[in-house]
Protein backbone atom coordinates (compact mmCIF):
# COMPACT_ATOMS: atom_id res chain seq x y z
CA UNK A 1 0.00 0.00 0.00
CA UNK A 2 0.86 3.77 -0.81
CA UNK A 3 0.74 5.98 1.68
CA UNK A 4 0.59 10.06 0.72
CA UNK A 5 -0.12 13.23 2.07
CA UNK A 6 -1.54 15.55 -0.92
CA UNK A 7 -2.49 19.51 -1.12
CA UNK A 8 -6.41 19.34 -3.08
CA UNK A 9 -8.00 23.14 -2.94
CA UNK A 10 -5.35 25.03 -0.49
CA UNK A 11 -6.03 21.81 2.27
CA UNK A 12 -3.56 18.73 3.21
CA UNK A 13 -5.07 15.51 3.66
CA UNK A 14 -3.55 12.14 4.62
CA UNK A 15 -4.80 9.57 1.76
CA UNK A 16 -3.79 5.78 -0.22
CA UNK A 17 -2.67 5.76 -3.44
CA UNK A 18 -3.99 3.11 -6.05
CA UNK A 19 -2.54 3.21 -9.02
CA UNK A 20 -3.26 7.00 -10.05
CA UNK A 21 -6.07 6.79 -8.02
CA UNK A 22 -6.72 9.00 -4.54
CA UNK A 23 -8.44 7.69 -1.40
CA UNK A 24 -8.27 10.38 1.05
CA UNK A 25 -8.10 9.07 4.80
CA UNK A 26 -10.07 10.77 7.75
CA UNK A 27 -6.48 11.25 9.54
CA UNK A 28 -3.13 10.61 9.27
CA UNK A 29 -2.47 6.55 9.09
CA UNK A 30 -1.93 5.56 12.89
CA UNK A 31 -4.21 4.03 15.38
CA UNK A 32 -8.33 4.11 13.97
CA UNK A 33 -8.44 5.24 10.61
CA UNK A 34 -10.66 4.92 7.37
CA UNK A 35 -10.53 5.75 3.93
CA UNK A 36 -13.72 8.31 3.03
CA UNK A 37 -15.80 7.56 0.40
CA UNK A 38 -14.42 9.81 -2.50
CA UNK A 39 -11.86 9.66 -4.64
CA UNK A 40 -9.46 12.08 -6.63
CA UNK A 41 -7.33 11.49 -9.94
CA UNK A 42 -3.79 11.69 -8.99
CA UNK A 43 -3.33 14.33 -11.48
CA UNK A 44 -5.38 16.77 -9.46
CA UNK A 45 -3.53 16.65 -6.43
CA UNK A 46 -0.29 18.19 -5.15
CA UNK A 47 1.76 15.25 -3.16
CA UNK A 48 3.37 16.56 0.02
CA UNK A 49 5.84 14.64 1.92
CA UNK A 50 3.94 12.15 3.20
CA UNK A 51 4.13 12.21 6.83
CA UNK A 52 4.84 15.22 9.43
CA UNK A 53 7.74 13.82 11.55
CA UNK A 54 8.48 15.36 14.93
CA UNK A 55 12.25 14.55 14.68
CA UNK A 56 14.27 12.61 11.68
CA UNK A 57 17.30 10.72 13.12
CA UNK A 58 19.74 10.46 10.91
CA UNK A 59 22.74 8.28 10.51
CA UNK A 60 26.44 8.85 9.75
CA UNK A 61 28.62 6.62 8.02
CA UNK A 62 26.37 3.69 7.83
CA UNK A 63 27.55 1.89 4.59
CA UNK A 64 30.61 0.44 4.14
CA UNK A 65 31.37 1.59 0.93
CA UNK A 66 30.89 5.10 1.96
CA UNK A 67 32.94 4.89 5.25
CA UNK A 68 35.73 3.63 2.54
CA UNK A 69 34.87 6.87 0.41
CA UNK A 70 35.82 9.32 2.95
CA UNK A 71 38.16 7.42 4.21
CA UNK A 72 36.55 7.08 7.48
CA UNK A 73 36.71 3.79 10.21
CA UNK A 74 33.81 1.83 10.48
CA UNK A 75 31.84 2.86 13.43
CA UNK A 76 31.34 0.72 16.67
CA UNK A 77 28.13 2.09 17.49
CA UNK A 78 25.35 3.94 15.04
CA UNK A 79 26.64 8.00 14.77
CA UNK A 80 23.43 9.56 14.80
CA UNK A 81 22.47 12.95 14.56
CA UNK A 82 19.08 14.88 13.95
CA UNK A 83 16.96 16.95 11.29
CA UNK A 84 14.62 19.32 11.73
CA UNK A 85 11.13 19.29 11.38
CA UNK A 86 11.15 22.51 9.53
CA UNK A 87 13.47 20.94 6.80
CA UNK A 88 11.18 18.70 5.44
CA UNK A 89 9.76 19.30 2.01
CA UNK A 90 7.85 17.15 -0.77
CA UNK A 91 8.33 15.66 -3.82
CA UNK A 92 8.78 18.56 -6.53
CA UNK A 93 9.34 21.02 -3.93
CA UNK A 94 12.38 23.01 -4.50
CA UNK A 95 15.94 22.25 -2.45
CA UNK A 96 16.94 26.13 -1.39
CA UNK A 97 20.65 26.62 -2.14
CA UNK A 98 21.09 28.58 0.99
CA UNK A 99 24.56 31.73 0.50
CA UNK A 100 25.98 30.36 3.14
CA UNK A 101 27.35 27.63 1.46
CA UNK A 102 29.03 27.20 -1.77
CA UNK A 103 29.22 23.01 -1.85
CA UNK A 104 25.56 21.59 -1.20
CA UNK A 105 25.95 17.59 -1.85
CA UNK A 106 22.43 14.87 -2.49
CA UNK A 107 22.50 11.83 -0.08
CA UNK A 108 20.52 8.95 -0.90
CA UNK A 109 18.56 7.22 1.66
CA UNK A 110 16.21 4.74 2.63
CA UNK A 111 13.74 6.54 5.30
CA UNK A 112 11.82 4.37 7.87
CA UNK A 113 8.56 5.69 8.95
CA UNK A 114 7.28 5.15 12.34
CA UNK A 115 3.82 3.75 13.31
CA UNK A 116 3.50 3.86 16.84
CA UNK A 117 5.29 5.07 19.74
CA UNK A 118 8.02 2.96 20.45
CA UNK A 119 10.46 3.40 23.28
CA UNK A 120 13.36 0.92 24.19
CA UNK A 121 12.66 -2.07 21.61
CA UNK A 122 14.33 -5.55 21.21
CA UNK A 123 15.63 -5.57 17.91
CA UNK A 124 13.76 -8.79 17.13
CA UNK A 125 10.03 -6.57 17.68
CA UNK A 126 11.97 -3.57 16.19
CA UNK A 127 9.75 -3.94 13.26
CA UNK A 128 6.17 -4.17 14.73
CA UNK A 129 6.56 -0.32 15.14
CA UNK A 130 7.41 0.20 11.55
CA UNK A 131 4.76 1.85 9.05
CA UNK A 132 6.68 1.71 6.37
CA UNK A 133 9.35 3.17 4.07
CA UNK A 134 10.20 6.18 1.67
CA UNK A 135 12.64 7.71 -0.23
CA UNK A 136 14.92 10.61 1.87
CA UNK A 137 17.60 13.18 0.17
CA UNK A 138 19.63 14.36 3.20
CA UNK A 139 20.55 17.44 1.95
CA UNK A 140 24.03 18.48 2.90
CA UNK A 141 26.38 22.01 2.92
CA UNK A 142 29.71 20.00 3.17
CA UNK A 143 31.72 22.68 3.74
CA UNK A 144 29.65 24.41 6.60
CA UNK A 145 29.80 20.33 8.07
CA UNK A 146 33.92 20.48 7.39
CA UNK A 147 34.03 23.97 8.93
CA UNK A 148 31.57 22.68 12.42
CA UNK A 149 32.35 19.50 12.83
CA UNK A 150 28.81 19.16 14.22
CA UNK A 151 26.85 18.15 11.24
CA UNK A 152 23.43 19.87 12.57
CA UNK A 153 23.93 23.67 10.80
CA UNK A 154 25.28 21.58 7.50
CA UNK A 155 22.00 19.55 7.25
CA UNK A 156 18.93 21.76 8.84
CA UNK A 157 18.27 24.32 6.45
CA UNK A 158 14.89 24.55 5.69
CA UNK A 159 13.79 22.41 2.41
CA UNK A 160 17.13 20.12 3.33
CA UNK A 161 15.05 17.15 3.73
CA UNK A 162 12.84 16.20 1.18
CA UNK A 163 10.43 13.05 1.68
CA UNK A 164 8.82 10.71 -0.23
CA UNK A 165 6.54 10.46 -2.66
CA UNK A 166 4.80 7.67 -0.33
CA UNK A 167 5.24 5.57 2.09
CA UNK A 168 5.20 2.06 0.46
CA UNK A 169 4.11 -0.17 3.64
CA UNK A 170 4.70 -3.39 1.74
CA UNK A 171 8.71 -4.28 1.85
CA UNK A 172 9.37 -7.63 2.96
CA UNK A 173 13.46 -6.75 3.75
CA UNK A 174 14.69 -3.67 4.00
CA UNK A 175 17.97 -4.80 4.25
CA UNK A 176 18.25 -5.54 1.04
CA UNK A 177 16.97 -2.60 -1.60
CA UNK A 178 18.92 -0.71 -4.48
CA UNK A 179 19.38 2.60 -2.75
CA UNK A 180 20.39 5.49 -5.92
CA UNK A 181 20.93 9.02 -6.30
CA UNK A 182 20.43 10.37 -10.30
CA UNK A 183 21.53 13.95 -10.90
CA UNK A 184 20.24 15.45 -14.48
CA UNK A 185 19.79 11.70 -15.59
CA UNK A 186 23.16 10.50 -14.72
CA UNK A 187 23.31 7.96 -11.55
CA UNK A 188 25.74 8.94 -8.99
CA UNK A 189 25.29 6.76 -5.98
CA UNK A 190 24.21 2.87 -6.34
CA UNK A 191 24.45 0.62 -3.29
CA UNK A 192 22.16 -1.44 -1.57
CA UNK A 193 21.35 -1.59 1.93
CA UNK A 194 22.78 -5.22 2.32
CA UNK A 195 25.82 -2.70 2.75
CA UNK A 196 24.64 -0.88 5.64
CA UNK A 197 26.46 -1.09 9.14
CA UNK A 198 23.38 -1.57 11.27
CA UNK A 199 20.42 -2.66 9.60
CA UNK A 200 16.91 -1.35 10.05
CA UNK A 201 15.89 -2.97 13.20
CA UNK A 202 19.23 -2.52 14.94
CA UNK A 203 18.73 1.22 14.53
CA UNK A 204 15.56 1.25 15.61
CA UNK A 205 15.97 -0.68 18.43
CA UNK A 206 19.40 1.22 19.07
CA UNK A 207 17.19 5.08 18.53
CA UNK A 208 14.29 3.94 21.15
CA UNK A 209 16.97 3.27 23.94
CA UNK A 210 17.47 6.94 23.42
CA UNK A 211 14.66 8.68 22.75
CA UNK A 212 11.04 7.52 22.36
CA UNK A 213 10.05 7.32 18.74
CA UNK A 214 6.71 8.57 17.73
CA UNK A 215 4.32 8.21 15.02
CA UNK A 216 5.80 10.01 11.50
CA UNK A 217 9.15 9.75 12.65
CA UNK A 218 11.72 9.33 10.14
CA UNK A 219 14.84 7.25 10.55
CA UNK A 220 17.09 8.49 7.80
CA UNK A 221 19.54 4.96 7.51
CA UNK A 222 22.60 6.38 5.96
CA UNK A 223 23.96 7.00 2.62
CA UNK A 224 26.34 5.42 0.07
CA UNK A 225 29.12 6.09 -1.67
CA UNK A 226 28.77 8.51 -4.52
CA UNK A 227 27.94 11.63 -2.62
CA UNK A 228 28.46 15.46 -4.66
CA UNK A 229 27.68 18.53 -5.32
CA UNK A 230 24.03 20.06 -6.70
CA UNK A 231 24.22 23.09 -8.29
CA UNK A 232 21.17 25.48 -8.67
CA UNK A 233 18.99 24.52 -11.99
CA UNK A 234 20.03 21.04 -11.26
CA UNK A 235 17.56 18.27 -10.97
CA UNK A 236 17.86 15.32 -8.40
CA UNK A 237 16.42 11.59 -7.96
CA UNK A 238 16.29 9.50 -4.84
CA UNK A 239 15.42 6.19 -5.87
CA UNK A 240 14.66 3.15 -3.97
CA UNK A 241 14.22 -0.23 -5.07
CA UNK A 242 10.58 -1.19 -4.01
CA UNK A 243 9.65 2.38 -2.67
CA UNK A 244 9.88 4.84 -5.52
CA UNK A 245 11.32 7.83 -7.27
CA UNK A 246 11.67 11.19 -5.25
CA UNK A 247 12.41 14.18 -7.81
CA UNK A 248 13.31 17.86 -6.88
CA UNK A 249 14.81 20.34 -8.51
CA UNK A 250 17.68 22.72 -7.13
CA UNK A 251 16.90 26.70 -6.81
CA UNK A 252 18.77 29.72 -5.43
CA UNK B 1 3.66 38.13 33.16
CA UNK B 2 4.90 34.65 33.88
CA UNK B 3 3.04 31.68 31.15
CA UNK B 4 2.86 28.36 32.66
CA UNK B 5 1.78 24.94 31.35
CA UNK B 6 0.08 23.08 33.64
CA UNK B 7 -1.93 19.48 34.45
CA UNK B 8 -5.26 19.52 36.39
CA UNK B 9 -7.03 16.08 36.59
CA UNK B 10 -5.53 14.09 34.05
CA UNK B 11 -5.63 17.07 31.10
CA UNK B 12 -2.71 19.79 30.37
CA UNK B 13 -4.03 23.38 29.87
CA UNK B 14 -1.69 26.97 29.19
CA UNK B 15 -1.96 29.35 31.99
CA UNK B 16 -1.17 32.99 33.32
CA UNK B 17 0.40 32.33 36.85
CA UNK B 18 -0.04 35.64 38.96
CA UNK B 19 1.52 35.18 42.56
CA UNK B 20 -0.25 31.64 43.43
CA UNK B 21 -3.51 32.09 41.39
CA UNK B 22 -3.43 30.13 37.90
CA UNK B 23 -5.73 31.33 35.02
CA UNK B 24 -5.94 29.10 32.12
CA UNK B 25 -5.68 30.08 28.95
CA UNK B 26 -8.07 29.88 25.61
CA UNK B 27 -5.38 27.93 23.65
CA UNK B 28 -1.56 28.25 23.66
CA UNK B 29 0.00 31.62 24.28
CA UNK B 30 0.11 32.50 20.45
CA UNK B 31 -2.09 34.46 18.28
CA UNK B 32 -5.38 35.10 19.78
CA UNK B 33 -5.71 33.87 23.16
CA UNK B 34 -7.92 34.71 26.23
CA UNK B 35 -7.92 34.31 29.99
CA UNK B 36 -11.04 31.81 30.70
CA UNK B 37 -13.35 32.82 33.35
CA UNK B 38 -12.05 30.81 36.29
CA UNK B 39 -8.70 30.10 38.16
CA UNK B 40 -7.05 27.75 40.08
CA UNK B 41 -4.84 27.65 43.02
CA UNK B 42 -1.34 27.34 42.17
CA UNK B 43 -1.34 24.04 44.85
CA UNK B 44 -4.36 22.23 42.79
CA UNK B 45 -2.29 21.96 39.80
CA UNK B 46 1.06 20.14 38.55
CA UNK B 47 3.25 22.51 36.57
CA UNK B 48 4.47 21.22 33.27
CA UNK B 49 7.10 22.26 30.45
CA UNK B 50 6.03 25.49 29.51
CA UNK B 51 5.99 24.82 25.67
CA UNK B 52 5.74 22.51 23.87
CA UNK B 53 8.62 22.73 21.02
CA UNK B 54 8.83 21.70 17.65
CA UNK B 55 12.90 21.73 18.10
CA UNK B 56 15.18 22.77 21.15
CA UNK B 57 18.10 24.73 19.54
CA UNK B 58 20.96 24.65 21.76
CA UNK B 59 24.76 26.18 21.60
CA UNK B 60 27.65 24.83 22.24
CA UNK B 61 30.98 26.74 23.61
CA UNK B 62 28.82 30.02 23.45
CA UNK B 63 30.30 31.39 26.73
CA UNK B 64 33.79 33.08 27.01
CA UNK B 65 34.35 31.23 30.89
CA UNK B 66 32.87 27.62 29.81
CA UNK B 67 35.25 27.48 26.31
CA UNK B 68 38.18 28.73 28.72
CA UNK B 69 37.15 25.93 31.03
CA UNK B 70 37.19 23.23 28.10
CA UNK B 71 40.34 24.83 26.92
CA UNK B 72 38.70 25.19 23.41
CA UNK B 73 39.06 28.27 21.42
CA UNK B 74 36.20 30.95 21.35
CA UNK B 75 33.58 29.83 17.90
CA UNK B 76 33.87 32.52 15.27
CA UNK B 77 30.48 31.79 14.65
CA UNK B 78 27.66 29.86 16.70
CA UNK B 79 27.91 26.06 17.29
CA UNK B 80 24.28 24.79 17.04
CA UNK B 81 23.02 21.29 18.00
CA UNK B 82 19.83 20.22 18.31
CA UNK B 83 17.64 18.42 21.10
CA UNK B 84 14.86 15.95 20.18
CA UNK B 85 11.36 17.11 21.99
CA UNK B 86 10.70 14.03 23.58
CA UNK B 87 13.70 14.65 25.80
CA UNK B 88 10.80 17.82 27.36
CA UNK B 89 10.43 17.81 31.05
CA UNK B 90 8.79 20.01 33.05
CA UNK B 91 9.60 21.08 36.83
CA UNK B 92 9.68 18.47 39.65
CA UNK B 93 9.84 15.03 37.02
CA UNK B 94 13.17 13.74 37.35
CA UNK B 95 16.46 13.59 35.19
CA UNK B 96 16.41 9.37 34.60
CA UNK B 97 20.02 8.59 34.24
CA UNK B 98 20.42 5.95 31.08
CA UNK B 99 22.22 2.51 32.14
CA UNK B 100 24.29 3.78 28.75
CA UNK B 101 26.26 6.47 30.30
CA UNK B 102 28.61 6.65 33.10
CA UNK B 103 28.84 10.52 33.27
CA UNK B 104 25.28 12.78 33.35
CA UNK B 105 26.41 16.09 33.29
CA UNK B 106 23.93 19.31 34.40
CA UNK B 107 23.78 22.52 31.93
CA UNK B 108 22.36 26.12 33.43
CA UNK B 109 20.98 27.86 30.48
CA UNK B 110 19.23 30.57 29.92
CA UNK B 111 16.55 29.60 27.11
CA UNK B 112 14.47 31.78 24.78
CA UNK B 113 11.05 30.99 23.75
CA UNK B 114 9.59 31.75 20.27
CA UNK B 115 6.72 33.40 20.10
CA UNK B 116 5.71 34.02 16.20
CA UNK B 117 7.27 32.23 13.32
CA UNK B 118 10.46 33.73 11.94
CA UNK B 119 12.64 32.93 8.88
CA UNK B 120 15.96 35.09 8.05
CA UNK B 121 15.26 38.16 10.46
CA UNK B 122 17.70 40.64 11.28
CA UNK B 123 19.54 41.59 14.57
CA UNK B 124 17.52 44.33 14.88
CA UNK B 125 14.14 43.03 14.83
CA UNK B 126 14.92 39.93 16.42
CA UNK B 127 13.88 40.13 19.59
CA UNK B 128 10.21 41.00 18.42
CA UNK B 129 9.50 37.10 17.94
CA UNK B 130 10.60 36.73 21.49
CA UNK B 131 7.39 35.51 23.63
CA UNK B 132 9.51 35.25 26.85
CA UNK B 133 12.33 33.43 28.87
CA UNK B 134 12.39 30.09 30.44
CA UNK B 135 15.14 27.74 32.13
CA UNK B 136 16.97 25.06 30.93
CA UNK B 137 19.10 21.98 31.63
CA UNK B 138 21.18 21.17 29.07
CA UNK B 139 21.48 17.46 29.92
CA UNK B 140 24.45 15.86 28.76
CA UNK B 141 26.11 12.37 29.19
CA UNK B 142 29.62 13.67 29.01
CA UNK B 143 31.16 10.60 28.20
CA UNK B 144 28.77 9.61 25.14
CA UNK B 145 29.62 13.22 23.96
CA UNK B 146 33.38 12.55 23.90
CA UNK B 147 32.45 8.98 22.37
CA UNK B 148 30.62 9.89 19.65
CA UNK B 149 31.85 13.63 18.47
CA UNK B 150 28.25 14.63 17.61
CA UNK B 151 26.46 15.72 20.28
CA UNK B 152 23.76 14.55 19.56
CA UNK B 153 23.44 10.70 21.40
CA UNK B 154 24.46 12.54 25.01
CA UNK B 155 22.13 15.41 24.59
CA UNK B 156 19.11 13.49 23.15
CA UNK B 157 17.76 11.09 26.04
CA UNK B 158 14.25 11.17 27.14
CA UNK B 159 14.21 13.67 29.94
CA UNK B 160 17.39 15.38 29.03
CA UNK B 161 15.63 18.53 28.46
CA UNK B 162 14.35 19.92 31.68
CA UNK B 163 12.58 23.13 30.72
CA UNK B 164 10.78 26.11 33.23
CA UNK B 165 9.00 26.22 35.47
CA UNK B 166 7.28 29.13 33.51
CA UNK B 167 7.88 31.76 30.56
CA UNK B 168 8.63 35.26 32.08
CA UNK B 169 7.93 37.49 29.64
CA UNK B 170 9.35 40.68 31.03
CA UNK B 171 13.10 40.99 31.12
CA UNK B 172 14.61 43.86 29.99
CA UNK B 173 18.00 42.97 28.98
CA UNK B 174 18.41 39.31 28.46
CA UNK B 175 21.94 39.90 28.13
CA UNK B 176 22.41 40.62 31.42
CA UNK B 177 21.42 37.53 33.92
CA UNK B 178 23.00 35.99 36.26
CA UNK B 179 23.00 31.91 35.31
CA UNK B 180 23.55 29.25 37.96
CA UNK B 181 23.22 25.66 39.05
CA UNK B 182 23.01 24.66 42.20
CA UNK B 183 23.59 20.93 43.06
CA UNK B 184 22.51 19.70 46.65
CA UNK B 185 22.28 23.07 47.54
CA UNK B 186 25.77 23.62 46.63
CA UNK B 187 26.36 26.37 43.99
CA UNK B 188 28.17 24.75 41.17
CA UNK B 189 27.88 27.08 37.76
CA UNK B 190 27.54 31.37 38.59
CA UNK B 191 28.00 33.52 35.83
CA UNK B 192 25.97 35.83 33.95
CA UNK B 193 24.83 36.04 30.27
CA UNK B 194 26.69 39.30 29.85
CA UNK B 195 29.79 36.61 29.15
CA UNK B 196 27.90 34.97 26.12
CA UNK B 197 29.86 34.95 22.80
CA UNK B 198 26.72 35.69 20.78
CA UNK B 199 24.07 37.38 22.66
CA UNK B 200 20.49 36.69 22.38
CA UNK B 201 19.24 38.54 19.22
CA UNK B 202 22.35 37.19 17.76
CA UNK B 203 21.44 33.76 17.70
CA UNK B 204 17.97 34.08 16.59
CA UNK B 205 19.11 35.85 14.00
CA UNK B 206 21.94 33.64 13.13
CA UNK B 207 19.57 30.32 13.52
CA UNK B 208 16.59 31.96 11.76
CA UNK B 209 18.94 32.51 8.28
CA UNK B 210 19.40 28.36 8.65
CA UNK B 211 16.04 27.27 9.81
CA UNK B 212 12.49 28.34 10.47
CA UNK B 213 11.59 28.84 14.25
CA UNK B 214 7.78 27.94 15.02
CA UNK B 215 5.95 29.06 18.24
CA UNK B 216 7.46 27.50 20.82
CA UNK B 217 10.52 26.73 19.47
CA UNK B 218 13.64 26.92 22.53
CA UNK B 219 17.30 28.30 21.89
CA UNK B 220 19.24 26.74 24.63
CA UNK B 221 21.91 30.09 25.15
CA UNK B 222 24.98 27.75 25.95
CA UNK B 223 26.06 26.85 29.47
CA UNK B 224 28.22 29.08 31.59
CA UNK B 225 31.60 27.22 33.09
CA UNK B 226 31.58 24.69 36.23
CA UNK B 227 29.28 22.10 34.34
CA UNK B 228 30.06 18.64 36.46
CA UNK B 229 28.10 15.01 37.07
CA UNK B 230 25.01 14.59 38.60
CA UNK B 231 24.06 10.75 40.36
CA UNK B 232 20.82 9.53 40.89
CA UNK B 233 19.66 11.05 44.04
CA UNK B 234 20.87 13.94 43.11
CA UNK B 235 18.92 17.41 43.38
CA UNK B 236 19.57 20.18 41.11
CA UNK B 237 18.34 23.75 40.61
CA UNK B 238 18.63 25.93 37.58
CA UNK B 239 18.26 29.83 38.13
CA UNK B 240 18.25 32.21 35.81
CA UNK B 241 18.10 35.91 37.55
CA UNK B 242 14.41 37.45 36.50
CA UNK B 243 13.32 34.39 35.15
CA UNK B 244 13.11 31.79 38.07
CA UNK B 245 14.44 28.44 39.70
CA UNK B 246 14.12 24.99 37.82
CA UNK B 247 14.00 22.09 40.30
CA UNK B 248 14.44 18.52 39.14
CA UNK B 249 15.37 15.70 40.72
CA UNK B 250 17.76 12.64 39.30
CA UNK B 251 17.04 8.99 39.16
CA UNK B 252 18.36 5.69 37.89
Amino acid sequence: MRLIRFAYQGRSHYGVLDDDVVFPLTGPPVGDFALLKYCFSLSEVQLLAPCEPSKIIALGLNYRDHAAEMRMALPTEPLIFLKPSTAVIGPSTPIVYPPQSCRVDYEAELGVVIGRPVSKVSEAKAKNYILGYTCVNDVTARDLQKKDGQFTRSKSFDTFCPLGPWIETDIADPDNLVVEAILNGERRQHSTTQNLVFGVAALISFISHIMTLLPGDVIATGTPSGVGPMQPGDHIEIRVEGVGSLHNHVTR
